[in-house]
């Protein structure tokens, strides 16, 4: 139990194992469609492996006769919050319990951990799968615990986001922030403003040896199979229209957007804050409350974001104008506000969420009870380069190694911003330097785990514990496909 | 010079007249647009009585010979503010001088005023057009000096309102609040939802004796002709579309907009308190933010009224939710919200604007930092009756005479609530037992002139140098048509 990545609140070890076998049944309690669902979820990453049936059956239903995995809630048990689980093994049953279902889900996960690393492969490996005795009471420390990943540089396709939030709901983060739109490219349909994505969608960043690159968009079916995909893993979507800078792809779509009428160019490199939606046209405004009704239409989860970063191009006193009324039309459709920490030069209402990378108004967001996501781009903006050695990535915030990402606390990062205010952390993949998926395993993996803990565990984290433990989910990753760093900071098995 | 309202700010009368004459040109300086139009108001006012050409000039044109009536902007003086004027009348010249246009329009206002009463009349009278030389400097205490109309419960045509906004004007009040939906009727055309007005428009309150009485409703066009006459007259319209309670007509337009589904019946009764808008649909929401956006778009002045009075069919949660993202999508669309005094149980911005009437919460709005508007129902609803044998009207908050909507103090009406809060006063007239212009005529003067008084005023008010004030005015009235009641308290000349 020593190689569980977040590390969990409390671990018992105990003697001996449950070994899961071709008679292990699946049980849960009660077998609503949502406990259901994450059996199966569960079951399915057991099967190809193991290659075993793993039934999931209702724990009141007929008796259940070979060994037994049950998953239950125990309304009883508030202490586990939202998100929190207990996980029981003995060599007879294993017992995984939580308050809510998303427990069950984060239970689950660290079930993988248990198992050997072959149990990641896609094909039946020989066996056998111990897990070992003892009881796991793990709860988390943040809410928000996000990956960002920039679509909008380079695009990545649906079934690229489906592997990044697999990737992501392992290590119990479950935020995925999507940075749909910027000066390079618009990668959201929205039926009330076609362009966006025909005109808008078609750019992405020139390559460094100067190829251009094709762009592409999520139709709204797409982006609603997306948010459903995240959110049977209990990741929220968090869609982000950065304004009022980063739109030169909306400016080159409309030229009404534009406070001279005169379309943009299309942009494929990577300078920043050169553009600015016009802030004195009524008409930018209706372009905003459709773009962000059907987003919010589109969208269950709680927040919008609205970028707000590097907004250049756009004076403080405007700047702050247009936050104030765009912040209003996302509260006017229901959703939390999200934006850059920028956004605290902003007067702002205390359910808006500002998020800090670098430019210091964040205590200003939080002194108006705004709370805070943790995003410092020398440590958790992980599309930085690793060492000079990396053949990917930018420096502009520093090279961040394994350590670098990991190695910092969440609690002193903000002087003037209390842990009251914090809400969460999240790492943010940039991609103008990414085009496939293979590049975006590379950067966040071995990083993204770090993170992860960041969010998850509130104690007993050190760079020095943490080393092995990483260490040991080298080998998952290899079961799992997936394109790693092999940092010589850690000693892979 | 001693029978104007609102009382100025400072009067120094002087020994002489200057006589208006058939020879008198009235000179704009600067000709611009604006000021030509003010000084073209003025001469329209004064030509049918007097039977005068009054030819409106630019003081840098060809020279002027005959009598000098002069408006004139003065850059420097910005101590007049955004209506404060001078008028310096000799017996050679009238010189009236202010630092913005509207300071031109209410020193026209109050040259009307120093006239003879006859000059109100619409035909020529025999003269003299004597005003008596002086100086005087006057400034606004308050920038919010309104009056709401109600022409939900009962309809007033544009004409109508045009007449209200012209008998305003001339106490220099500047705000005409339009409570444009109630329970019996929906009054103004809303593109996206045709139904409001074409089935919530047809309803009205049924008459003390029974008898229906016609709906009506202001298309767009109407809409914006009432504005831009205001707006001519310096005058904001501030719509208000009342939410959630007091919906009945929109209730009976959209089925969907009931948490049941079900369209409710017309209602021409005059209860309060029974209907609301289905809180948790997002359909409501989608309702609404269509609603305003189309107000907001045809309406330039800041404010939009949401309501948010009464709401006693919602409990106070579902009344905070919902005013708060009420609130969101007013300022999602560039205005500032308005909101009877019960929005004070909302978090709300600090450009939000709070009425109080009653209940108890504009504290609470103007410790958030809200400001004020003082519509005390006790003094300024001036749809109660004057007394017992005022034949229109309702009594629930008391008999208003014409000396009790008159002698308070703003200062003192509210506490908790600080002079600094104060953004004005505003009379307001509900509709339940008046159909006709003329019932409005009846109910507003003589108090209306009161009103409007405690609004520009700050200093000098008392109630017996009012009344003789007061009563010089019967005769201008009577000049104008205007169906005033003849009260004893005052001694009419």
């Amino acid at each position: 139990m020593n190689q569980l990545i977040p590390l969990p609140t409390s671990v018992q070890p105990a003697d001996g194992v449950f070994l899961l076998t071709a008679d292990t049944t699946i049980a849960a309690n009660p077998a609503t469609a949502e406990v259901t669902a994450i059996a199966e979820l569960l079951a399915a990453h057991l099967r190809p492996a193991t290659g075993y049936p793993l039934p999931v059956r209702p724990a009141d239903g007929p008796p259940i006769s070979g060994r037994l995995f049950s998953l239950a809630l125990d309304p009883a048990d508030s202490s586990l919050g939202d998100e929190g689980y207990t996980l029981h093994i003995t060599p007879d049953t294993v017992r995984l319990t939580a308050h809510q279902p998303a427990g069950l889900f984060y239970g689950g996960q660290t079930l993988r951990q248990l198992l050997p690393p072959a149990i990641e492969s896609a094909t039946p490996q020989p066996g056998p799968w111990p897990l070992p005795a003892g009881m796991i009471r793990d709860t988390p420390r943040f809410v928000w615990r996000g990956l960002m990943l920039d679509v909008a540089r380079h695009f990545f396709g649906v079934a690229d986001v489906k592997r990044v939030i697999d990737l992501a709901a392992a290590y119990k983060l479950n935020r995925l922030h999507l940075h749909l739109a910027d000066d390079q490219g618009w990668r959201i349909e929205i039926k009330s403003w076609p362009e966006l994505a025909r005109v808008g969608g078609q750019t992405a960043v020139t390559t460094a040896d100067g190829r251009a690159w094709p762009g592409g968009y999520y139709t709204q079916a797409d982006y609603a199979e997306i948010v459903a995909y995240a959110a049977a893993r209990y990741v929220t979507v968090v869609p982000e229209i950065d304004m009022p800078g980063h739109t030169n792809a909306a400016l080159a779509a409309y030229a009404e957007l534009n406070a001279d009428d005169q379309p943009r160019p299309p942009y494929t490199g990577i300078e920043v804050g050169f553009s600015s939606l016009a802030i004195d046209k009524e008409i930018t405004y209706r372009f905003i409350d459709d773009v962000i009704g059907e987003l919010a239409a589109l969208t269950p989860g709680d927040y919008l974001h609205i970028g707000g970063d590097e907004a250049l191009a756009t004076d403080k006193a405007d700047y702050v104008r247009f936050i104030e009324r765009v912040a209003a039309i996302v509260a006017g459709h229901g959703k939390r506000v999200v934006g850059w920490e920028e956004i605290g030069q902003a007067h702002l209402s205390p359910t808006a969420v500002a998020q800090h990378w670098a430019p210091g108004h964040a205590a200003a967001a939080a002194a108006q009870g705004a709370k805070v996501i943790l995003s410092p781009a020398p440590r958790v903006y992980l599309d930085m380069k690793y060492d000079e050695a990396t053949p990917l990535g930018l420096v502009w915030a520093g090279k961040i190694s394994v350590r670098t990402a990991y190695d910092w606390q969440p609690e002193t990062q903000l002087p003037g911003v209390s842990e009251d205010s914090l809400l969460g952390v999240e790492a943010a993949l940039w991609a103008e330097t990414l085009t496939t998926i293979d590049d975006v395993e590379f950067m966040l993996f071995p990083r993204l785990p770090g993170v992860a803990e960041l969010g998850w565990s509130a104690a007993g984290r050190d760079w020095e514990g943490y080393r092995p433990r990483l260490a040991a989910h080298g080998a998952r990753w290899e079961a799992m496909g997936v394109n790693f760093h092999r940092t010589e900071e850690v000693d892979w098995e």
